[in-house]
């Protein structure tokens, strides 16, 4: 039998999904529960081990020849544990071990879920055919990942790429992660719709008060909705030139809620791109929305699960 | 006859330097030139061509295997090219192309000096045995390199790790790289003097007003020149922070001029390290002094030479 699939297991705080993807990024089969996020670990473990069963359930599952699981985070890949924000039973939980006894000890690998959207977007999306890449989510939170020398670069915990924790601003606000002036703290969704209400802002009829009424505002003229997308524009240019600075990227991926926003937020970004990304050898930096849809932490999880069992595969001959 | 040897060359400003190196990193042949940075780019270049002559001149020639240059930047590994800023004689100047000529079509690999300084700290000095760091040179400028994944990670022109000229302060002081509140900006010698004056700090009367008599009177227990190192401590810890957040370091390693400062630049980078390096990943991040001395740069040029060396022999395999 060919062992030509990948299991994947996205895990964020209200779903779990699951899927078994081929060679081609095709999910072939499906499954998904909704995270028990308020219980205990292992009630929510117990959530897992029902999408894993019901994946393998199918004639397919014998074709399985590797495990990926992306992880609301932290995550920390060398210990195999989760200890993600929204899911407060699992801290330090070891996730990676009991999935590996539901599935026959096929190698399981773990990786943020930044990285898991990064695997997909390289694999799949707006990133492929690009060695160097940094791929991100702006949405609640902002994430990422990247793409370095052709290959994901999860970092020895699964984390790197973590964008949204750099600060950009070293005298700004306090940020919930205990530093100052993160990205995230200027360029998620809460706090671009923060930004615009403490400068006068005001939500229509429905009272909708989120990023994308904000982006509608600006949309439709609103000055100050416009500059609090420039803000998170510029937080975010500034940080994806330092990371194109440090380690030569040649795109950045955006993704999530608020890059719906589009030319709201991405025309300003490009132009703030170029004041901060100003030496030589980043001065071709694009950046692009993303292109996979809702599927990427699956079919990233996938991908993650294809690199370590062709690395396993390579691994006598190192 | 083995080839066991590396040839190194180390471009600045000042100097052009060049070694044979063995295994060990002994340098068992030296050779150099002043820079003559004022002329135009063929002088230059004969300057070069007669550190390497003098080098190809022993019986241990035949010896060596392959070529690694470190030159002060920016420069291109991909097209071959150097741009030093203070060589205005080069500007996309064909180094590695002329270089080959020199050394009988021997494989010479370019990078920039940052990135040769982190391939020595990494081979011999304080980064050895570790597989992810970041290295820096803190001096008239901020230049720096990376190893990930236990190898140097140059990027694909040969500049990555370049956090001077990464934005912690997005709303800064201009930077004359066309940036804004650049680590370079605040951090650097210059920049710590120039602080250091316009907050009332007088230079002695020998009239010393550069960063080496700044850290003096901080030892002395002034408080503007205390402050003025303690303000270069938060910009290096927010930038060496980003590092880690993304691409997962363990270990920051810093040299030049500015870190000859000691505690009065150590203590508070420490402090400030712990207010930017919140996540649980990079927690553990440590920071301490360089270890190799000038020859940094010729030994870093030799390891870079090694590796692609070993690359060009596992090619086939590839």
């Amino acid at each position: 039998m060919q062992t030509d699939l990948s299991a994947a297991l996205d895990i964020g705080g209200t779903k779990i999904a699951g899927a078994l993807v081929d060679a081609d990024g095709r999910m072939v089969v499906r499954a998904a529960r909704p995270t028990p996020a308020d219980q205990d670990g292992a009630t929510v473990m117990r959530a897992v081990a029902a999408v894993v069963r019901e994946l393998a359930a199918g004639p397919d599952w014998v074709r399985v020849a590797a495990v990926g699981i992306g992880s609301a985070g932290p995550v920390d890949a060398s210990a195999g544990t989760v200890s993600p924000v929204n899911i407060p039973g699992w801290r330090g939980f070891p996730l990676v071990a009991g999935v590996r006894e539901l599935v026959g000890g096929r190698p399981v690998a773990l990786v943020g879920d930044g990285v898991a959207m990064t695997a997909a977007e390289h694999w799949q999306g707006a990133a492929r055919g690009h060695d160097n890449a940094l791929c991100m989510v702006v949405s609640t939170g902002v994430g990422g990942g990247l793409v370095l020398n052709g290959r994901l670069h999860p970092g020895p915990t699964g984390n790197a790429g973590h964008i949204g924790h750099i600060s950009v601003d070293l005298d700004g606000d306090p940020c919930p992660c205990g530093g100052r002036g993160c990205v995230e703290r200027i360029a998620s969704g809460p706090n671009i719709a923060r930004r615009a209400l403490a400068n006068g802002w005001r939500p229509g009829p429905d009272g909708d008060a989120s990023a994308a009424a904000v982006a509608a505002a600006a949309h439709a003229g609103d000055l100050v909705a416009l500059r609090s997308f420039e803000r998170a524009a510029q937080a975010l240019a500034a940080g994806i030139a330092a990371t194109a600075t440090l380690v030569e990227i040649d795109i950045a991926v955006i993704g999530g809620g608020v890059a719906g926003a589009g030319e709201v937020l991405f025309a300003p970004l490009r132009t703030a791109l170029r004041e901060y990304a100003t030496l030589s050898f980043v001065s071709q930096l694009t950046v692009v929305p993303a292109q996979m849809r809702t599927d990427a932490g699956v079919v990233g999880a996938a991908a993650v699960a294809a690199q370590q069992s062709r690395l396993d595969a390579f691994a006598p001959a190192r």
